[in-house]
């Protein structure tokens, strides 16, 4: 290995960190000796941010999001519309909707959309703890703020289908131009969508 | 603060994160997610591998490498040649050069090259030390190993001038094509000077 000539220890270390997304081998070594360059102002403070990320981070066993309480900060908060449930795939879109500030509502982190072709089916998602919300009344509307892909859509329509019995109204995002988007970037799917759904001035 | 809803715990984790070279807010936020979500195979294993760096790791009184036993493993491996020292800027150079199996000299690592818009002078860098091995004698070469940059070569000259009164001799890395390179691709300095340095066949 290329950082044996440092010991075990090193190696070790860049092997972990080749394992984080977006960072391959070199940028792992980079990461590494800019961490020990760091020692005090960076790797220690790095260190004990993981330890307590390790013992104190929770999944909310009401949505599913992350935090340091069960239930959540977001489900804890009165002030929040809990008649109203955001469906997400991932806890990364519920930060970004809420870095948006897109919405007050509750949210419901699905961890993950069904995708046959990776082996993730109904039952790996966090379905039947969202239909207990539901059965539970109190929700007037589910908005599924999914990825507009096909793995987002084929989720979207299976939930759609697993709340049809319950008298909740089911929405989804606008698809669109982007704010700030040029037309000629844009793809013929989202051009067409957006010819389609125009809306008045 | 875009993650401020999951709690000051993964806010922090974040911007620490951030502080790592080539990541940026967004990249650090998938990465401290991805570390959330691999609790036990991934985030465990890091702190613990950050905390030994952390504790263990030392830099080489001898030639500035770091390890965690001083001096370092270069420096102490009598099968090494002594008589040699590669003068390299940084430990990820060094580590280059072993990947490579390029040398099975000793090495000195300077911390930096000279550069007096970044306010890197003399002073900064790990001369003394090396001034140090070749007085104590037994060096017969110094191979200063720096970049190609502008950096580089005004310390490798700043060297040069440095051990003009020792009886050693100053080489420095061939300039040329890199192996695999393609002419058509290269940069106009690199084939002039592979022209001018042409070796018989």
């Amino acid at each position: 290995m290329s950082t044996s000539v440092a010991g075990p220890e090193i190696e070790r270390l860049v092997q972990l960190l080749a394992r984080l997304p977006g960072l391959g081998p070199r940028s792992a070594r980079r990461v590494a000796l800019h961490l020990i360059r760091k020692r005090e102002t960076l790797l220690g403070p790095l260190t004990d941010a993981l330890r307590v990320a390790q013992e104190r981070i929770l999944t909310c066993s009401v949505c599913g999001n992350i935090d340091t309480r069960d239930p959540c900060t977001i489900c804890s908060d009165e002030r929040r519309d809990s008649t109203t449930i955001v469906v997400v795939e991932s806890v990364g879109d519920l930060w970004a909707l809420e870095r948006a500030g897109a919405t007050r509502a509750r949210y419901h982190v699905l961890g993950g959309a069904l995708s046959p072709l990776d082996g993730v089916g109904p039952s790996d998602l966090n379905l039947p703890a969202l239909v207990a919300r539901i059965a539970k009344g109190g929700v007037s509307e589910v908005i599924l703020a999914v990825n507009a892909t096909v793995e987002g859509q084929t989720t979207a329509h299976y939930i759609i289908d697993l709340l049809a019995d319950y008298p909740v109204k089911v929405t989804r995002l606008a698809h669109g131009v982007p704010v700030g988007g040029e037309l000629d970037y844009l793809d013929d799917g989202t051009l067409a969508t957006a010819m389609r759904q125009r809306t008045a001035f």
